[in-house]
């Protein structure tokens, strides 16, 4: 037990939820690394999580559990759960399919500031699948 | 200019931040791909990041500007900052040094769930400086 240590030495998983019970979670290709998504969990989310090996959320909006993949069929198969110094953040190593954005691409970070602008996009990846087969228009 | 179009399809960097004025801040090695840490930023720090090319975040705790490395001399090098489709999480993707978690690791992300677990963590990185040498005990 190192339940007496500072959090940051500690063996026990205490994952520390916020003021509305929610804990930021990064999503990641398991073997390149390339970050998926951004999201939410609740203690629910995450236990369900670990106990099916499926990424699954809370989603704010629709203020509910968000199985990854329930609606599109991209579901993400956890392969490592790892936290941070403070347990406050989780990652989510996992293998997924074509696609994890609703848009269409890879990757929901498919967009990169230029090189130089404060202000202006550009586009860095391609789509993997197309979103209106999946979801419908 | 494509500010007509849904947010995930602009051009224009439209960060958007949330009640509290905040964005979350997903911080990779440019090189790895590694996760190295989690934070928040608001609109000051994103700008002076975006001015300076150095990670700066808005520490929470001490509600202030937080140039990582002010202290500790570990700081970030921005060679990118990447945004996600609904352009409400940003990642830096940085060049660091030896450490950049407080506590002497590389990342702060040295923990992993052990397999089969729900409740225990195991260590899977070394330290790579001494935080006491760094920060004083």
């Amino acid at each position: 037990m190192t339940a007496d240590k500072p959090i940051e030495e500690r063996t026990e998983f205490t994952p520390q939820f916020n003021e509305q019970g929610l804990i930021p979670v990064i999503t990641q290709d398991a073997h390149t690394g390339q970050v998926l998504m951004f999201a939410w969990m609740n203690r629910e989310a995450l236990d369900e999580t670990i106990k099916t090996r499926l990424g699954t959320y809370y989603s704010r909006s629709r203020k509910k559990l968000w199985k990854k993949g329930e609606q599109s069929g991209h579901i993400q198969k956890v392969k490592q759960i790892l936290t941070d110094c403070d347990q406050d953040c989780i990652i989510l190593e996992v293998e997924v399919d074509a696609g994890q954005c609703h848009v269409g691409y890879y990757s929901c970070f498919y967009r990169a500031l230029k090189p130089g602008s404060q202000t202006e996009l550009e586009f860095i990846a391609e789509k993997t699948y197309d979103p209106d087969a999946t979801y419908g228009k």
